[in-house]
């Protein structure tokens, strides 16, 4: 494919959105070392502002929009934390922005955007059913249409993550990153591979929501269910710009069910002491499945966001007392 | 009092100190902003090393230490994260560390100053105890003993999480900081009123381990009893050093019950997404209690640690569902 996002890219996002991200830390945790037998670094999303590193996309693209773009506003789709990062980069900005999520979303996420000043709509029972009334609206009204994965300058601004755990740890081995639509994985190939081809880079998803596995496995793009709890997760159609960059640079793409989601959850609640939504787990669950290939490694995985409500977690603890 | 420690010597110590510690963040939080009717901001010692922010000032004090006593090891006593922070500390310069705790302590805390090479000893019941029993053994032994609160050197360590508030924030107008011994608070003090000596600076402690508050009140040092559920507050004695610093600096205490520590761990739960022990929790829990004092202004809320057991979560967990 010819249309590969570069290092200089991202390098370039990182000098338009700097200003309006927390450079976020990676911890080393000896206690993880122990349980996966590698030396495991956790890059902290869930420190980001407004706890996930959507905004990063959403800043890079946003703060590119022309004038009259600007002026009519925004829209995107979004189960909750990408919704966030389009909140606030339109509202850094100055330029509206209406998110449209399915219907039973994440109430904390809902009032986050709010606060920042976006409308919020709800359409249809999952991510995809609210993507396709967000086109739709882009169309009808004019306005800008974000979307979560499909965009060059959206993956350059996520990689900007990728490329501080490079300056951090620059002799990594492994890098681990929960995929949804793929943003995060994508720039992590980018970033790491430019940097030193031999960087291993491991997509993760939930087996209930399957749609970039299967799409990348079958080498087109493919529909398929979505069961996951995990709402960072949650689609069900692989998209074709991160495909594209997924076939040609990630090395290999790992399903976890959501037992391993859930238990990858209490594993960082007891070991790095950190709240991580399902979706932000997702890398250690994958971790745990290939340690055999990680052995001795020096390997980082990606904590994407730290957004589960006090409800989900009282669900999650009492199943697992249970 | 004369031995006020200095600002200079809290930068001396940063000097120090600051390879190997982490610069933690100051993060703004707008639905804490609505709760309390004031500009929130919270520095987030959770984020540090080994989760609290105890390890600066035991660097600082290790650091140091002379050849001989360096050769000899160090004792200290501990409800966890103390202990965790001298283990650390000890670690990075080469010191062989004992540390005492009272018997029941909790078990992550544990692990973790194993992992680092300390040596883990239980007496009493509770952090007082293990004190004495620390001292005797000092004395005994030969062994450097480091206090955890009653040293200037220790109260400069820990104050460096207070100047980077200040190069945060500069114009913040309260800081709100938990108690145990009071090196966190002293340092608050010490490096903010040199700056700025219209800054408010409250201390909170637990009302049921009010040691430290029934000191400052009555000017000499009380034991009292100890029966908070926050063991980073668990303390029954007021010590001589920090409770100097406190008489001549602090602006007012604030007492939390046990209902309001639960509370706070909850509401940082869900409107910061962050994980906090009980004790990390009390500047939220005094900044409610004394929101009229607070109302329109700038303040940050130190979160001191993030060490709570996934026990101890579920058994909040469950107690708020009911």
């Amino acid at each position: 494919m010819g249309n590969l996002p570069t290092l200089l890219e991202v390098i370039d996002a990182r000098r338009r959105i700097q200003r309006h991200i927390v450079r976020t830390p990676l911890h080393h945790y000896p206690s993880l070392d122990q349980l996966i037998g590698a030396e495991v670094y956790v890059k902290h999303e869930n420190h980001q502002l407004l706890g996930s590193f959507k905004m990063r996309g959403a800043l890079n693209v946003i703060s590119q929009l022309t004038e009259r773009e600007k002026e009519l506003g925004v829209v995107c789709a979004s189960t909750g934390n990408f919704g966030q990062g389009v909140a606030y980069a339109a509202n850094q900005f100055g330029v509206s922005a209406i998110v449209v999520m399915p219907e039973d979303s994440n109430l904390d996420k809902i009032d986050s955007m709010r606060r920042l000043g976006a409308d919020t709509l709800f359409h249809g029972n999952d991510f995809d059913d609210a993507r396709e009334y967000a086109e739709q609206l882009s169309k009808d009204k004019g306005y800008a249409y974000v979307h979560s994965a499909n965009d060059p300058g959206l993956v350059s601004g996520v990689g900007t993550y990728s490329l501080e755990i490079m300056e951090d740890l620059p002799d990594v081995e492994a890098i681990i990153v929960p995929v949804g639509g793929g943003s995060g994985v994508c720039g992590a190939c980018v970033v790491s591979k430019a940097l030193n081809p031999d960087i291993q880079v491991y997509g993760v998803q939930a087996s209930a929501a399957n749609a970039a596995y299967l799409s990348w496995k079958q080498g087109q793009i493919i529909q398929s269910t979505m069961g996951t709890g995990a709402e960072g997760l949650a689609t069900r159609s692989g998209y074709e710009y991160t495909q594209g960059i997924m076939r040609e640079l990630m090395d290999d793409f790992i399903l976890v069910s959501e037992e391993e989601l859930d238990r990858g959850v209490i594993l960082h609640l007891e070991n790095t002491h950190n709240l991580t939504e399902h979706a932000g787990a997702a890398s250690l669950a994958g971790a745990l499945q290939i340690k055999e290939k990680l052995a001795g490694k020096k390997i980082a995985l990606v904590m994407s966001g730290g957004n589960i409500t006090v409800d989900q977690l009282q669900d999650l603890l009492s199943r697992y007392r249970s």
